[in-house]
């Protein structure tokens, strides 16, 4: 029996966006999909190829571009023409899971207003933007292990935190914070000893996701010097659930801002690779924030430029993220620690005064970008609760 | 045939060694094995277990300490009693593979020799230790995907190197540094949200192996701030082909030296994991230091307490290293950097006065532990040689 799959006109997940997850229909038996409106496709079915029948993206990301454009074709058409009615689940009667196997992991620093908001926050009364800042993504290394799909727990961490007398103390958070971020998920590697210049970006990524990198405060500020943050963040990464393919972004393609100095030759860009994305940011429910990825300062392209600018290898399923994504308003910050200006000006949500996360609290992040055709697409949300943390 | 395997009786890698590593006999059918003198038995074919017929220790890292056990005692009858002849290779015969299939990389800072050295380079006129630093093993994240197995060629990273002007400039790395490490093997993983404490090490770590966690400090000391080494390490990470597991170290066990403030209780110990390891930096073939692990201030339990006391989760195969590994002495600094005291004081080397790497260079680090018995285990050792650049 064939179906033709419904969609509301004005459906996030239209036609134009088909983006890829990794879903079960029931019992464990997870395989790739993609998602239209609110079913999901089993590619493995659909088009009868076993690179579908695996319970992560990884093999269809080694296939490279050509291959990821024909499939994408290939979907759209079976949209459109209607599909095997055993092919097609209602998204509500499945599960989900991480869409990809994480190689490695890297969290940039790349949002002029962030970083600038952080240095005025953490070092009071000097510059806030440090001397490397303008030259470079500032990036750093985070724990693949830990990258969880939307709608996993968040189980608060304990650790040593700052405390004013200059000796820590032991326990749960008291600042668990969220980093509204883009990621960006490799397809193609690239060889130890080469390297992928601004302009070879599309032949290596595949696509984008929504990432929230929680965040412990206290415990982040005793120990990241000198080596930069370790576990006030490896407790835990969201990322959603769907992977939206580069393709579906071509509307969303914009010049980056300005950039003063003028990178040096490897970071320059022949072709833009800003993205015109609006997120939004919903603290149990309320809507709090409204981060402008279009106002971030180094690209996509550049980033991974930088990343491999010294000859490291890449592998399909590696992820690199933005780091939080914040505009010049106050509205457009991407961390509570912005919002909230390091706990000193709370937040009011759903008539409480809010700061820093509070055990039962959800936190969901969601986009939309202009698609093909006047359409607006919306990406797979990334969301995330807080439990308590584990007793002794 | 049957055939009994001859070792010389100072072999570093007696019977009572048996480490463990991934070997091909010929083209690229990559299996388990393990190294007695000089030879290596198969362990597929030995044992006839297809756990062992996979390019990684991974399955059998995974399979936890009773058969870690059980494996050690089946090894050491064949060693004792003869075995097929097909199931052993001469070393010189076959190629070395990475043995472990990386999942996260970890490199922790816990020498407080080497702390206080790089204090003192880095930040001259200050307190060397940074506040933090003896109340918690600092560590951060590396590139896992850049792990290579000892013998790989090291190509010379290219980077924004920091100058005197403030301004970075661009080009291959002119302090190209080692630092030599001892690394651990995860073999149990631990979920997310559990954390292993010191009293459970032995139950998830597998062994042991030498690491040098080769340093490109101009670009290191331009991008460090606020993240952390991110491209003055990623290029690669070297580890030796064989991993000597836990139970071979149990005569090298010994307290750690006494630690002031004494740490938070997630940090005590019950049982000593301190390590009576000797390394041996060779440069060209000359040593030119001898860096002792037995003055480690942080012990590899209390670095596994620590990565996971905020509920991270591990999975076999993932690895963690000590950190550079110095003592007080001149000739105990296991870096170019401290050796030849940031390039002001070169070491001499066949002659000539050298500071940091240049092309052409190997370096080779070995170690010897005490065994049972009385006898001297030696650790697979870990060599590299520079290459130039790649050309633009």
């Amino acid at each position: 029996m064939r179906t033709r799959i419904e969609v509301a006109p004005d459906s996030p997940f239209g036609p134009e966006h088909l983006p890829y997850g990794v879903f079960a229909p029931g019992g464990d038996d997870y395989r790739v999909g993609v998602r239209v409106g609110d079913n999901v496709i089993d590619l493995a079915l659909a088009l009868d190829d076993p690179v579908f029948a695996h319970p992560e993206l990884n093999p269809l990301l080694a296939q490279g571009p050509r291959r990821w454009a024909q499939v994408r074709e290939r979907v759209r058409e079976l949209v459109d023409g209607g599909l095997s009615a055993d092919a097609v689940f209602p998204l509500a009667a499945v599960r989900l899971a991480l869409p990809v196997r994480i190689g490695d992991y890297v969290d940039f620093y790349a949002s002029i207003d962030h970083a600038t908001n952080l240095g005025k926050l953490l070092r009071p009364g000097s510059e806030p933007l440090l001397p490397n800042w303008r030259h470079l993504p500032v990036g750093y290394h985070g724990r693949a292990g830990t990258v969880v799909v939307s709608g996993t727990d968040i189980v608060r961490p304990r650790g040593q935190r700052r405390t004013d007398s200059g000796t820590p103390d032991f326990g749960p958070t008291r600042r668990l914070d969220i980093e509204a971020e883009l990621g960006f998920v490799v397809g193609v590697g690239s060889a130890l000893g080469s390297s992928i210049g601004t302009g070879a970006f599309a032949e290596h990524v595949f696509g984008v996701a929504l990432i929230n990198d929680w965040s412990a405060r206290d415990i982040q500020a005793w120990e990241y010097q000198p080596l930069g943050p370790f576990l006030g963040k490896s407790f835990a990464t969201s990322m959603s659930a769907w992977i939206t393919p580069l393709a579906a972004l071509e509307s969303a393609r914009i010049p980056s801002p300005p950039q003063d100095p003028a990178p040096l030759p490897y970071l320059r860009e022949a072709e833009p690779w800003g993205l015109d994305l609006e997120l939004c940011v919903r603290w149990n429910g309320v809507a709090v924030a409204h981060p402008p990825y279009a106002r971030m300062y180094w690209s996509p392209a550049q980033m991974l430029a930088h990343l491999t600018v010294n000859g490291a290898a890449t592998r399909p399923g590696d992820l690199y993220a933005s780091g939080t994504i914040s505009g010049p308003a106050a509205e457009e910050r991407g961390s509570f620690m912005e919002l909230s200006w390091g706990g000193t000006e709370p937040v009011t949500v759903n008539g409480a005064e809010r700061t820093f996360l509070l055990d039962g609290d959800e936190v969901t992040i969601t986009a939309t970008a202009p698609g093909a055709g006047g359409a607006r697409i919306g990406l797979g949300e990334v969301s995330g609760r807080i439990l308590p943390a584990r007793e002794e």
